[in-house]
Formats: C-alpha cells, sequence, structure tokens
C-alpha cells in the first residue's frame, strides 16, 4: 500500500465512523432498537459504495473483503446511542467529518470507474453514486425524502470532485497522491462553503396534474 | 446493427426522454432540487433495466456501456423544469410516449432473459421488471406507495408483452423484426385501451389484523 | 440431493410459500390490486435471499434458476387473498412457519457465504440479509418503517442461526444433517420465545436535533 493509498484508506476509516454514528441519530429519531441503528447506521456508511459496486459489477464489495468495516460501523453507532447529545453538541466536528467522508467516497467512486477503464461520465456517475446514496438509502429506510434531494449543495460537491480527480488524473498525469490531495482539500472546502453560505441548487416546484404512466 | 435493432434503439431513446421528463414532474411535486430532479429522472428511465441487469447478472448495464442515456435522460428531465405545463398539456401525446416506452422495455427484458438462454416464466419476469420497476422506484424515492400496485392494467401489459414476444419468437419462429413489431403494435393498443376503459386488476382489501414475520 | 438438502429445501418452500401468504396480507392492508400482492409477496419471500446474492455476486439467483418457486409464491399469495380471515385464525401455524422461514432462509445464507470461503463475520452478515430483508422490502415498498427495526427480537435470531451453523460446522465439524437440524431446532425454539416473552432489544429514542449529511 503506498502513501495515497494509505492516505485513502485512513479517511475512508473516519468517514464511515462519522456516518455510522450519524446514521445512529437518525434511526434513534423514529426509536429504533439496536438492530435498527446497526443496519441503519452501516446502510448510512457503506450502502453507497455498495450500489457503486453492484451496478459496475465490481466485486467483491468492499465490506466483503474487509469484514471488519462491519464492526468498526457498529460500534460507533452503539457509541453515539450511549452520548448522542455529545455527538450533537460537536456538529461542527461532525459536519467536517461527513465533508471529509463525502469527499473521500466520490474519489474512490471515481478510482474505481477509472481502474474499471471506464470514462469521464461513468467516473462522476461512480463519484455521486458513492458519495451520496448512503444517505439517500438511510432517508428511505426511515420513510423521508431524502434531505439531499432537497437540502443545499451535496450532490453537487460530489460530483465536482469525482469530474476534478477524473481529469487531474488523465489530463494533467499528475501524481496520484498529489492528485488526492488537491481534490480533497478542494472537495472539502467546497462543501463547508456550501454549508457556510447555504449554497443550493435551484428548487423544482410543481403543483399541477402530474403524468403517471 | 439490423434493422429490428434500430427499431427498438430508436424507441427506447425515445422510451427513456419520455420517462425522463414524467419523472421530472413527479420530483418537482416533491420541491426537490435539480440534483433531486435529475436522480428521479434517472431512476425512472433506466431504473428498471438496471434492477433487471443487477438481478440477471447481465454486465455491463445499458447505461454503464452507453453513458450518453444519462446524459439524454438528465436533459430531457431538466428541459421538463423548463415546461412543465406544456408537458402535462401534452398529456394524451406523453401517455403514448409511456406506452410505447412501457412495451419496449418490456420487449428489451424479454430479449435479454432469452439471449441468456432463461425461459418462458424468467423471460416473462424480466419483462416486467424492465417495464414496472422504474416507476416502482420513482415511487419510493417520492416516499408514495407505487402507482402500479394501485391503478389499471400497468404490469399486467410488461408481462402480456413479455409472453408474446418469447410465444412469437421461440414457438413461432418469427423474423425477429416482425415479432417486434406485432408485440409492439398490440402491446400499445391494449395500454391504450386500458387507459381509455380504465381496465383495472381486482383490488385486495384488507383491513384486519396482519401478521407480521 | 442428499438428505440434508433436502430437509432444507422442504422446509424453503414451507417458507417461501408462508412468506408469500403473510405478504399478501400486507398488500391488502394497502388496498393494493393482484400486481401489487403478487410483487410485495416474491419481494418478501425471495427478496432476502436475492439482495445476498446481489450483494455476495453469487450468481444465477434461486429464482432465476428455479423459476418454479415464483410460481409457487404467487400462487399462496392468491390463495391468501381468498381466505385472509382463516389466514388470520390460524396466527399462531403462521408465526411457527414464519419462525422455520427465518431460521432456514438464515442458516443458507450461512450455507452459501461458507460455501464462497467467506469467514464468521460474512456469514453472520449473510445470515441476516437472507432472514431479515424479505420483510424489510416489504415494508418499504408498503410505505412503513420497517417493522424487524421495532419490534420483538428477530434480526438477533438470524444472527444467532447464523453464528450457531457457522461455529457447529467449521469448529465442531458436525454432520451437515445433524448441524441443519440442531440450529434449526434452537432457532426456532428461540424464536418462538422471544415472541411469547417479547424479548426486544432496547430501543434508542432520540428526540433533539440530528445531524444530516
Amino acid at each position: 500500500m503506498d502513501l495515497s493509498e494509505l492516505t485513502i484508506t485512513v479517511l475512508y476509516i473516519i468517514g464511515i465512523s462519522a456516518e455510522g454514528m450519524t446514521g445512529a441519530l437518525a434511526a434513534g429519531k423514529h426509536k429504533m432498537d439496536l438492530f435498527g441503528v446497526m443496519f441503519i447506521a452501516l446502510v448510512t456508511a457503506i450502502g453507497g459504495g455498495s450500489i457503486r459496486d453492484v451496478l459496475l459489477g465490481h466485486y467483491p464489495l468492499t465490506w466483503v473483503k474487509h469484514p471488519e468495516y462491519i464492526l468498526l460501523v457498529c460500534f460507533f453507532a452503539l457509541a453515539a446511542t450511549r452520548i448522542p447529545s455529545i455527538v450533537t453538541r460537536l456538529e461542527a466536528l461532525f459536519l467536517t467529518l461527513d465533508a471529509i467522508g463525502l469527499v473521500v467516497f466520490s474519489i474512490l467512486g471515481a478510482q474505481i470507474a477509472m481502474k474499471l477503464n471506464y470514462g469521464f461520465i461513468i467516473a462522476i456517475v461512480a463519484a455521486a453514486i458513492t458519495g451520496v446514496f448512503g444517505g439517500i438509502l438511510r432517508d428511505i429506510f426511515c420513510m423521508r425524502i431524502p434531505l439531499v434531494f432537497q437540502k443545499e449543495i451535496y450532490a453537487g460537491i460530489a460530483i465536482i470532485t469525482g469530474a476534478l480527480y477524473y481529469l487531474l488524473t488523465m489530463w494533467l498525469q499528475i501524481h496520484t497522491l498529489l492528485c488526492t490531495l488537491v481534490t480533497l482539500f478542494i472537495g472539502v472546502i467546497l462543501r463547508l462553503l456550501a454549508i457556510k453560505y447555504r449554497w443550493a441548487l435551484p428548487v423544482f416546484s410543481y403543483n399541477e396534474k402530474e403524468i403517471n404512466h
């Protein structure tokens, strides 16, 4: 494992741990039992990567190869149920960890698409799926419209991250570690700015008759 | 690409474009942002085929092989957000395009099952999944009971289409193009009749105690 | 097919039939048409195994190899719509059949993970997914928070079953049939005790601010 892989692995582990904790809080809002808490935490943390791998036919899935990640996410999820108010009070920390997770997941998605020799569009789609689908599944299993469809720019960061990583690697042929760090830095900064200044995509609101089938 | 494939590809492209636009309107009903609009449009247009391919282990998925379809669906989805009332006013057109999409998707599902050497039942299941699962996913991500479980015959058309295509091809050994056109014609007519005369499957309504697990 | 496989196949068929019938009742609560009833029944009965196989890349899926299972589940689902009150009156019978289904599904999940040379954790995860994911999907498609996240121990039984089967097979090297029967017996008894004495996991209830993303 070279330095680039090591960096991304460490950040990935931080990312899934943080996602697992925030997933646990979402489960707590719906009064779930400890199995529900662990299920929602796992889906939030590793669901996006699983959907990506299944859609791209990229086997074995990360958690199948590294079952220790499952234990890690469950551990942090259960920890979050003991200290929920501390997690909430450290909101700024968790939003930063989540931003790191989002960008690292997106970079990993783009890397896997590129490893499978797919082009620009699929790299971006893989980045977006890895970055946001965990949160979408969390919300579906908690029976609410996914936040990522309505709130400040989140999926956009995943898309920009994927595109940036692809372009830096393919066109500029930058060293992988440098490429990872530059993308990571820009992605996280953009995400934090999006939260701070509530950057949002235009909303499409339509109340008239819908055509169904 | 022979004439049969060309016909089905052109109709497929029309189908996913129309599904993308109606998916966008569904997203607009839930005040989603432009990412949500594109997500729901993509899920509606290419979700059914993706589920089919994942369940049958048929890789790579269509949109992975043809990323231009992703751009196409997103383009039409965004276009629909600019002219939603025009889309609604052209309801008869869109219901016809949707009927064509439904039947073409179903034929494609049956074709892929047959290419993989599966029999009659799996051909029908593949047709039904391809035809209706996009709409089911659209409704799940919009948090409502899928319409296809409650409205006039829709899945039934996919099942009849799949069965008809299988039987024409396997038993009658009709030329593929003729077989496609005959199935397409009968399927679309049946669907339009189902809408006009509100043909529906019996509804099972049960309000007593349910057994769970 | 040896005696061990025969036993598990017979119990599997009983399990999916019973799950199909209870799935049909859930669909009836939401006034679905007969397609909706069959869809929910199929998802409940064979959805868990499908998710497991897709996540582990274990192709072809059981129902693709044995399409007769699809017909069987649909038959029992439609039968349930004719005699719903009888099904409800036989609640004790159906809860027992469901308990058998849960434990057999879990054993099958662990067996497949072990056949693919995965270790203890993946065997347990495969057991849990096979045992509970059908019910989770049923609830998602019916638009309600999955019961398995909130009710008496259900997923726990799947996890215990998977662990027990793995340990008996790997460590004690017991004959497969004996191993299956012992696990089955203990699993079903535990499940029935869990229902009778309302054994439940602690619930995590949290109403303060949640951190999203």
